[in-house]
């Protein structure tokens, strides 16, 4: 049983595409497609990277990932395949399937050398879906294509500042909560935007409506509205940075 | 064949780490993941319950059904097994599966008595995920745990007034379609804010942008617009009280 | 392997049944689900079959499609399956299937003459979930009803005007970009509300917030903006008629 997800910025129907492509090739093979995510905002590279890289450890090896958020389609970027820890991605070189890949063990990227009868405006469904179809059927990553360096992207560092910590909020969530590129909350009590941010375990132990900061199931600190939504009560979004002022 | 449905109010990325876990640890199993939604109002434990309730019984007997609207993950709220009509859920124990499994025949419920490593904040991952393997793998309910008598959750009920009927509005699909916690209509003609309501079999029975009121196919009455959202014609919203006044 | 595809304007929860009732009657076959769409704009048959047509032919042969956007549902119109090109679709006898079809060869269409147990507002999972698991089941398309003309449906013709060339806005995607009912691109530079469109191949030829045409990768003119929303930008939606001036 071959396992196949997939995460793009795509919305509808172009993924469907995706899937039709894989499995006109692997009529013989059994197949599970889970999705990942389809609305990764719109070519936001960083968003997509943390949703991957927050899955990815949960699949077993032997999992194909294919990542596609691609602001450079149809230009000169590659098209990579990438081996860590027993899973495999398949996506642009942009950074998006690296976090990923490392946060599994050492990854091992090649180039896509082959030539695909492509689209410039879809890669994800003339060049990449066909590239995991021929990895599920068995095809090894270094016969696609020769080993080179990836683009790798980060999340950032937190910066210290003089009242505290300043953080960029890498992806809210559908409750609204903000998610930080910060992966261990500071000892002291801390405020944003002058309120105090409780440090819980876990949502319940806020009251109704109380700001609190937890670390989240991925790893990251995650700033929520107890059955709110910190987005709309900080008026905040994706890639905005905050100050967490420490008291 | 075993079938395992998933009903959150995740949104995305979520529930494919729930997948993940599954699939991790049935790797010889022939699974079927359906998606019921994941875009239940976050926290709205009633509108989970009504999506669940409306589904389950089109599903074969040895369905696996996790559904976790939970705004008590993390709390000392108990996690559950539940057994009804030959299908198993699986969940927090807030009244989400109840309406589901009763519809099916008499539910037994199951505490979740083993220990998980568990995050604080994603129990539908790291419990009911690894719990739902069990169960496909073949593990009964009550192994893992003691029977329970689990909390219950209603729609409420309409209740009569002096003009007609006051109902509650439980869930508003896609369409802006208003389902009530009503589940016969009354004889007389019915008006919604001064504004009548055909009674009709079926949308086309009304002209367009007519408001109408029908028997959905759940079995509750619903509020709609031929053509037209409710929600926004009438200006209502999930959980809202209205009165329907008989003329 | 069967493969059965779902394109609806449902929504959430509504598809799972229908899932659920052709598990419930194909316990023995291996099935594999791929979701289209299920956000198509309300009760739009000709976004519907944009986006059928766009997809189908990157699934194998023996494929069944079930398409439901049906603003007929329990009045007189007709539910039909249709055979084209070694694939089959099952739905509403309003156009949306016929596209797709005829894109694929000559379209053989017969009407669903049995009786089915159905709801009166959702044929999709009371007939047409049914019939599609009938055929999986290796039922053949003329042995469900006799052979009917069927209802067409086209996307309209782009118009010559004094200045240049009438379109219509026939699907916005997710990403604004606007899908128009114009296959081939006009010689001439182009002007939309006397704003320049870049031809280009792919997006990434464009400079930031620069508006483009191109012919996307569906086969259709499609208008962008570079990392941006030509939606936005343009204050467009689907259905509206714009004019490209030719310079």
């Amino acid at each position: 049983m071959k396992i196949i997800t997939l995460l793009t910025d795509f919305g509808s129907f172009y993924p469907a595409q995706m899937k039709g492509v894989i499995l006109s090739r692997l009529k013989d093979e059994e197949l599970t497609f889970v999705d990942i995510a389809h609305d990764i905002p719109p070519q936001d590279v960083r968003a997509g990277a943390f949703a991957l890289l927050s899955s990815v450890r949960y699949f077993p090896s032997g999992t194909i990932h294919i990542g596609v958020v691609d602001p450079g389609v149809g230009t000169g970027r590659l098209g990579l395949v990438v081996e860590s820890g027993g899973q495999l991605f398949v996506g642009p070189d942009n950074g998006l399937l690296l976090p990923a890949a490392r946060s599994l063990g050492k990854p091992a990227a090649y180039r896509i050398a082959g030539k695909f009868e492509a689209s410039n405006t879809f890669h994800g469904r003339d060049i990449f879906a066909p590239v995991a179809a021929l990895l599920a059927a068995g095809q090894s990553p270094s016969s696609l294509g020769p080993k080179v360096r990836p683009k790798d992207l980060d999340f950032g560092e937190p910066r210290r500042t003089s009242n505290g910590v300043e953080a960029t909020i890498i992806y809210v969530d559908r409750f609204g909560n903000l998610i930080l590129n910060l992966r261990r909350l500071p000892s002291p009590e801390l405020l944003l935007k002058g309120i105090l941010l409780k440090k819980v375990r876990t949502y319940g132990e806020a009251r109704r409506i109380e700001p609190l900061i937890t670390i989240g199931s991925h790893g990251f600190a995650e700033i929520a509205v107890n059955l709110g939504s910190a987005a709309e009560a900080f008026c905040l979004k994706v890639g905005d940075r905050i100050e967490l002022e420490e008291i």
